[in-house]
C-alpha cells in the first residue's frame, strides 16, 4: 500500500471530505421519519486534482471531485447512471497576468455567489437551496419537469460541457468569470445543457459583493430559463453577516428566493443562522400565494481543524398550496387530491453529524 | 504522476487487492463451464483509509472500500447501480477507554464473525456462504425475494445507513460492539435494512469465542428475519480448528448452516479444509428433506509476503429438492418442473489463481 | 489530503489524463453541430498500477485503468452499466526470461497493433477507428448488432475475461503474446466474448512491423468474426510513415482497413496526416460499392513535456451507401428510408483542445 509523504513540487492531491449524521424530519400531518445521511454539513466527497507550473506566469491543472455518497456506499450522481465526477471533472491552463481557461463539467456561477452567502453552504436541514425542488417549485417544474430531486435535471448546481474563463487574481478585488456550455443536441434532463452566463465579485476588506447569471436555452418548453443570483457580506471579526437572493425566470413563472445568513463566533465553535423565504409568482393567484419560509440555526464544534461535530435544527413554513418540504421525511405531494398532499403545512427537522476532513 | 513514499503521520493509505484465477465448474447433468473470476482467495478491491490523532487518546477515522469486478473491469456492486464504495463507507470518532462510534455502510457483525472462523473468508468455491443463495434458500427466498445473486438483495453481508459502537481494545480480550441501521422508509430488496444487532467475542492465547445477531424487520413479507451465528477456533500453531454455525430464521423457515474448517502449514505455503452443512427446516416435509454439504480443499503458495499463488476444490452435494450449486457453472434451477432442474444433485468445481496485495 | 513525492520502491503510481477540446463536426445536407469533447489527443483517464519485485528475476503487478468522461464528469464504459475499470484490469507474474502471464479485462492484440500504427492513436476526428462502427459497417453490424456506438458491443477494442502471454523482452527486438477469453455463457453484446488471438513484432532499428489476430466464436449469428490487424513503420529521424492494414471478416461480409499516416517534426511540435479508406465487400452489389475515406491532419504544440495544445482536421468522403461519419454531428441514418439518410455524403470536422498528462 501506499502512505502519503509531504508536500512536494508538481504533485498530484489526494483529499476529501466523510461526512455523516443522523436526521430526524416531521411532515406535519404525515408522520415524522429518521435516516442516516451524508454531507450535511459539508459534501462527503473524494477529490484528485494537480498542478503543474509551465514557467513564465503560466500553469496546467486538473480537478476531479466525486460525491461519496458514504450512507449507501454508493458514489457520484445517481442520474444520469456512470456520472462518477459529478461535482467537477476540468483541466485548465492559466496565465498569472491574462486569467484562467478551464473546459470540463464544472458548477454554473449563480450556484457559487449563492452557496458563497450561505451559512450553511446549501447543505443539510438549513440550506438554501431548500427551495431548489423540481416537484416543490413552479418555475423548476415547468422548465425541467419534475424528475427525482435526485437527478440531474436542472442546470442550477452544476453543468457538462462548459468553457469557461475566469479572470485572474490581482485585480484589485475584482473577481468573475464567463461560461457558456454546448447543447449537444440533448436536453436539460439528461444533463446536456445549453447555457451562457456570468459572474462577477468585488471584495475590499471585509466587504463583498457578488452577482452571476446563467441562462438556459434548452429547457423542456423551449423557453429560457435565467438563473441569477447576488449578494453581499459584511465580516466583523466574530460575526459575518450575509445578504443575498436568487431569482428563476421561465415564460410567466418567476421565483424569488431571499436569505439573511449569520455566523457568529463561539468559544472554539461557530453559531449559524438563516432565514431563506421564496416568492413564487405566475399567471395564477394560486402560484402567487405559493409561498414558503426557511428557518434554521446550527452549531459547529471543532474537535480538530480537520474534524468537527455539528448540529442543526431547521423549519419550513408553508403559505397556501406551497409543499415544500426538508428532504428525507416522508414522501409529500404537490398535488391537491393526493393523500400525502403538503400544500400550507409545515416541515421541522433536525440533524447532527460527524465531518471528517481528510 | 504521483508515487508513494515511507509512511508519515496522519497520512491517507491507498491500498487493494488484485485477484484473478480460472474456474470450473461441473453441475451434474448440466455440463461443465469454465470462467476467469475475481476474488477467490481475497475480494479484489480498492481502499483509501485514513485517520487522524486529535489528542487525549482520540482519534477521527474513515474508510473507504470499493470490490474491483476484475475479469470485467467493474467497481463496486451491480446493484443497486452505482453504489461503488459497496463493502464499506464509513467515518469514525474513537476513543482508547471509551470505544468507537462509527457511521455509514459496513459489515453485519454475524456475517464479520461466520466469516472469521471459515478457512476460506467466505469467498471462492469453498465459501462458508455459498448456502447464501436467495435462489436456492428458502428462509433467504422468503425473507427477501429470489433476486439474483448479485443483487444486494439481503442484508446478510453488509448494510448501508448504519450507526455503530464497538468496544474498546484493552478489556482482556473482549471485543464486540452494538448496530442499528436506519430503514428510511425502503425495503431490504432496495437495500434499505432496517437492523438491529450485536457481536460479542473473546479471545484468550490461542483460544477465541465469538457470536453475533441481525434481526432485520423489513423483509418482504413483513415478519422479522433473524441472523445468528457463534463459532470458536484453537490455534495449535502449526494448525488451526475452526468450529461455527449461522443460523436464519423467518417465519416458519430455518436454515442452519455448520462449519468445520482446519487451517495447516504446509512448508512455505497453508493446506485449507472446510465441511458445510446446511440444514434447512420449515412446515414442509419437502423443506425439511433438502439440506445440502460442501466440502473442500485448498492449498495457498506465497510468492512474498503479498503476492500468492493458490488452488482449490470443492464439491456441493444436495439432498432431496435442495439444489446449491457453486457459482460459474451452467445455471441451474430450484423448480422441479424445470429443464435444469438441480434438486439432489452434485456441483463439483476447481478455480486456481494469483493474488496481489497493494 | 495526501500529496506525492519522490518516486520510491515497490509503490502504487496514480497517474493519468485530463485532455478536453472543442468539436465542430458537419455532416452534408444535416447540418453542423459543435461539441465539448474529451479525450481527442489522448484517452482522458485515471490510471493506479504497482509493481513488487519477487527477486530472482519475477515481478508481480497489477494496473487499473479507467476512462475519465470528462465533458459530462461521467467515468468508465457507458455500457455495460458499472465498468468504472473499463479499460483494463488485469494482475501479472512475470518473469525476466520467460515472459508474462496476465489475467482479466485488456487490450486486444490487434487493437494494440493498428493503434500503434496510427498517427493519431484511434482518438479524436481523424480517429483510424472512424471505420469501426456497427451502425454504418456492414461486417461489424452482421456480427454485433447494431447497438450504440458508446456500448462495449463488440471485442474490437478491450476484452473481459483474458488470460494471456507476453513475450519476455530481450529476444532481439521479437515481441509478441497470445490471449484466450473465457466466453462465460455470455453474448458478445454484453461483453462477455468468447475468442483467440495473438500478436507478434520485430523491431530494428528505426524499422518495425507488426501483426495481429483475434477470433471471436460467441457473434450474435454464431459464425466467428475474424480481426487481423498488420503494419510496418519506418522512423527516419524527423519524420515516421506508417503503412497498415485491418481486415474484419464474418461469414461472407468483409471490411478491409488500409492506413497511411506521416508524422513530422516541426519545430518543438510535431504534424501529423493521415489517411484511411475502408473497403467493404459482400454477396449483394451495394456492400460492394459502399466504400469510405478519411483525410485528416492535426498539430501538436507541447507547453510542457506533460501538457499540449493541439488542433486537428478531418473529412470522411462516402462512396455508394456508405455512412460513416465522424462523432459528433447531427446524427446520420444508414436506412435508404430514413430522414436524415447519410449514404455517400461526406462528414467534415475540426477540434482544438488541451491535454494534461498527470
Amino acid at each position: 500500500c501506499a502512505q502519503s509523504a509531504p508536500p512536494s513540487a508538481s504533485a498530484i492531491t489526494l483529499s476529501g471530505v466523510l461526512d455523516l449524521g443522523l436526521r430526524q424530519v416531521r411532515n406535519a400531518g404525515l408522520g415524522t421519519d429518521r435516516s442516516v445521511v451524508h454531507g450535511a454539513s459539508s459534501t462527503s466527497r473524494l477529490v484528485i486534482r494537480g498542478q503543474e507550473d509551465l514557467g513564465s506566469g503560466r500553469s496546467a491543472s486538473f480537478f476531479l471531485d466525486s460525491t461519496i455518497v458514504a450512507d449507501t456506499g454508493g458514489a457520484g450522481a445517481s442520474a444520469p447512471s456512470g456520472q462518477f465526477w459529478d461535482r467537477r471533472a476540468t483541466v485548465s491552463l492559466t496565465d498569472r497576468s491574462l486569467g484562467e481557461l478551464r473546459l470540463g463539467r464544472d458548477w454554473v456561477p449563480t450556484q457559487l455567489v449563492w452557496s458563497g452567502f450561505d451559512p450553511f453552504s446549501t447543505l443539510g436541514v438549513v440550506s438554501a437551496n431548500t427551495f431548489r425542488s423540481t416537484a416543490a417549485s413552479r418555475v423548476l417544474g415547468q422548465a425541467f419537469g419534475t424528475a427525482p430531486e435526485t437527478q440531474a435535471a436542472n442546470p442550477t448546481l452544476r453543468v457538462s460541457n462548459a468553457v469557461e474563463y475566469f479572470l485572474p487574481s490581482g485585480l484589485g478585488g475584482l473577481h468573475g468569470g464567463l461560461i457558456a456550455t454546448a447543447g449537444e443536441r440533448g436536453t436539460t434532463a439528461a444533463g446536456q445543457t445549453s447555457g451562457r452566463g456570468l459572474r462577477l465579485g468585488w471584495s475590499a476588506g471585509r466587504f463583498m459583493v457578488s452577482a452571476a447569471q446563467f441562462t438556459t436555452r434548452n429547457t423542456r418548453s423551449g423557453q429560457d430559463f435565467v438563473d441569477r443570483s447576488l449578494g453581499a457580506s459584511w465580516n466583523f471579526g466574530d460575526a459575518k453577516l450575509s445578504l443575498a437572493q436568487r431569482r428563476w425566470r421561465h415564460g410567466d413563472d418567476r421565483q424569488v428566493n431571499t436569505l439573511l445568513g449569520l455566523t457568529v463566533a463561539a468559544g472554539a465553535g461557530q453559531i449559524r443562522l438563516s432565514w431563506v423565504h421564496a416568492d413564487q409568482s405566475g399567471t395564477s393567484a394560486a402560484t402567487n400565494g405559493s409561498d414558503a419560509t426557511l428557518l434554521g440555526a446550527g452549531y459547529v464544534h471543532p474537535l480538530s481543524k480537520r474534524t468537527t461535530l455539528y448540529g442543526q435544527v431547521a423549519r419550513v413554513s408553508n403559505q397556501g398550496g406551497a409543499s415544500f418540504a426538508i428532504p428525507g421525511g416522508p414522501a409529500v405531494s404537490a398535488s391537491p387530491t393526493a393523500a400525502n398532499h403538503f400544500g400550507g403545512r409545515r416541515s421541522t427537522a433536525w440533524e447532527i453529524g460527524l465531518r471528517h476532513d481528510f
